[in-house]
């Protein structure tokens, strides 16, 4: 796909190699500067300079932002989505790991630019330099990753993050699908409208991760600045819920669309629902493999 | 108008027989989804989590998003706009009961899903596990369905939604009249104003309901989910006035409109404003539905 | 212009000739039942249901659907735009007087329907039913017109809608010049921005009427309802200060944009900036007139 | 590039030759009118005409119609954004000077608007006629420009603008960029968006100046309006601080979106990174200037 030998010089031939991984970096990069940024701002002013609605606007613009500057991957941002995109939409599945590596690192980085800008006010707000907490009135590590309600049972977390991700991938499919409205050159907008939605709507019980990426990234980065175990273990080992959730979400999410909406080319629309093609395929993958191993042994 | 031999598969030739269905179905769930989430989130943290205006972006980009989602079927959303439609815009009467259904049943099913999600936060603000209220303090009823304010008068109930109504109609219609300034592919994003406006500047004495789907679905899953009959019997019997009110409104909205406005195809600029014709219409499918009794008699 | 034969039937044929006066009679219509409803629904429900920003929302969205609703006769709406589109754009003096009196008369019924909604609240509000107070604690005149902050000086009251009015006419002529960006089909949103920043930036002092028919006609509708003579005498007889800052706020702000900005047909850009024309043709018709006069007696 | 004969009177053909001054002038002007704006009326009205939202509205605001206002000369409105053009977008050198004066006189003379407009108030807020306070529980001085949070650092300060400036650059690069989405007409509503962004994630701990003329202008102006010399002292002799930083913040986030995203003409996508090319320039630039130095001598 990359013609190699396009661009001139060297950096260009490079980029052009690691452009759609750049670019989701990037745009997942924005995602986080802006969503982390606003949430630390809200809870280190103690709401003096931003409240619970700022929060909306801020992961709202930061995932609008971030589908302009990561436009040239097609701005899927979260693994969930490029999964979905395989499952549902023919995106080759053998970018799917690099996507989603250079999400995640995108999210970790910005998590650390955050922190390195609101260190003094979090020294300040946490009573101490150094001092670091998960939970307790003072603890800031909320900044980075999303931490359940504490009314939540494990089964309504899982559901609460399923429904938002399913609205989210839903919607996505909705604004791109040009036989139905189609939202053209306003779809980041829409994604502004979209996130701001659930945040406003499906935000309060979970945080509306709805993005392995955006919160494994960051918070694997507090864990390494110091928050200690405990990012793993609040909420009741809450941690893998928002990691594997979304996929389960975006997938269903998907496929309703697909079933009720879409006349495009979709496994949906295929014979018995793309079932036994999917099956054919699966096993001649695996076939063609033992094959392979076969003939190695 | 359906071609049914056009898609080879099962599935999607069933779909395309109930694309209208389909598509009005799902553009008012995801209208509830945003609306009765918002509400829930706001009244269940106490405001913690969002505020009135909260609520007025909730409902304003579910009606965006939903008509995003529900586009193929023209994205009514709403019986009175169905109705106003097929009086002004010669939309075939024929589809009324399945588009008003599907509305309804739209509505219904994402009120479920938003209770099945809120379910624990529920428990705690009632005060106990399968405590369901109405009126009271704690209630929490209002989340799904609209209830008028104390100082309301019937009177005031029923002009209140019928202005509400027939704004959000004349302005719709005003949206899609290409002959005035059109908002083209902004109309989405139009009524995501409107239907903020109508919340922030109509939205307090009855909660803008303007629509039967989205305050009769939502009201009897309600009932279903153990409200009691206080959903029917609160503010005097008020349910019926978001559920008969809204078609008046929107059937005045549009003739205003049609009125002083549009110069296109409607009855108002046919001969007597179509009055003569109407009643000829009227007239001749009463003497054929007679003269076929007679035939059967 | 209008061609009187071509609506085949009566009531189009009167619409046609009416047009202009019905598009800015509806237009300004809708900006005061969104931007007076807001602020009865602000200030009669204590705060409850909206705040400050509300007030920015509700009439930055009554101007955004105003503009779209009266987009046939250009979408004045504001008898000083209509004057500086007369000075600078050849906008037709002689339609100036009707598009004022349909703007004034569009802003005075809606500021009826308003009353009308809120009845029972305001009586609720006032402390008995018929009592209604312009100043004091629970004065709900404030409804309908603006009136001036209590620290305001009479000059400092005319610069403020000055400045406020300036800056609107710039814009709009800004949004409105294709040789610069030019707006487009984004004119009706960027109006929305106009005026909630006027609102959040310049709206305190005078709560920024900037326009004739905005204040004068919700004003006279409030006298008429039995606020008494003190909607005239309030704030030093503040009255005639909306209705005569707006047009030289509007005039300046034109001619600035004019003067710095504005390549195309303008006095601005004729021979000595267009006084000497602007002279000529005064005197002409001064002379024209005498001459009538003249040859009557 | 000015053809001066073409206008045929003299103000256009002045206007043409000021053009670009022109219009840098009114566009930073009108971002201040409506940024100090914004400000002045939230800090003197106690909170109780707007909150820390509304300023986020009112500079997002002021930034989008400045970019409407002052297209014609590419609506830069930010002397760092004029200097990174330089370097990445062939932007000419030598009208750096223009630009950058043009944008610090707008912003200044700005600031004086707001300050006449609002001079009442501020006497009241300030407790007496005359009294001007910088620092202190009635200090208006942070109505003009910008002064640092208490518990920052002298490189925290750095720093938090450094970040803000170069998401801002990166971003306009981003919108402006063909190859990737590209905002097309949407340019003037992303920069509301990247600008309130900023406001409600970045803009806590030094007020988000992230520009030149935005902070030295009203400061000055502050200055001369008699706030004496805490202007400049304040924080530590803050004030250099927002005027060198986004200098190197902005080249840096154009940088990063050249160096990852871009893939036309830019330095970075010359040989070496445009090393050898720039350094060739400057030195060539150097011998040039040397060698008429020496003819003259």
């Amino acid at each position: 796909m990359l013609d190699k030998t396009d661009p001139k010089f060297l950096w260009p031939r490079i980029r052009l190699m690691c452009q759609d991984a750049f670019s989701e970096f990037i745009g997942t990069f924005i995602i986080l500067m802006f969503g982390d940024g606003v949430v630390a701002q809200v809870v280190l002013s103690n709401g003096k300079k931003g409240d619970y609605q700022s929060i909306s606007w801020g992961w709202g613009i930061g995932v609008m932002l971030g589908v302009y500057a990561g436009g040239k991957s097609g701005a899927h941002l979260n693994p969930a989505v490029t999964f979905s995109s395989c499952v549902f939409r023919k995106f080759p599945w053998k970018k799917f790991p690099i996507y989603m590596l250079a999400q995640t690192l995108g999210a970790f980085c910005a998590a650390g630019v955050v922190y390195a800008n609101y260190k003094s006010a979090i020294d300040t707000f946490e009573g101490g330099a150094g001092i670091r907490t998960v939970t307790g009135a003072n603890s800031t590590a909320g900044i980075f990753c999303t931490y359940p309600a504490e009314f939540m049972t494990r089964t309504g977390m899982f559901f609460s993050e399923f429904i938002a991700s399913a609205l989210l991938m839903f919607l996505i499919f909705a604004l791109k699908d040009d036989s139905n409205l189609g939202s053209g050159n306003l779809t980041p907008l829409g994604l502004f409208f979209i996130i701001f939605g659930i945040g406003a709507c499906w935000g309060w019980e979970t945080g509306y991760a709805i993005n392995f990426a955006r919160d494994f990234g960051p918070r694997l980065m507090s864990y390494f600045l110091g928050y200690g175990n405990e990012v793993w273990s609040a909420g009741g080992y809450y941690f893998w819920i928002p990691m594997v959730s979304p996929f389960f979400g975006c997938v269903f999410g998907g496929f309703l669309y697909d079933l009720l909406m879409f006349t495009g080319e979709s496994p949906i629309n295929e014979e018995w629902m793309g079932i036994p093609g999917a099956y054919y395929r699966m096993t001649s993958f695996a076939r063609s493999k033992k094959e392979k191993t076969d003939s190695i042994v």
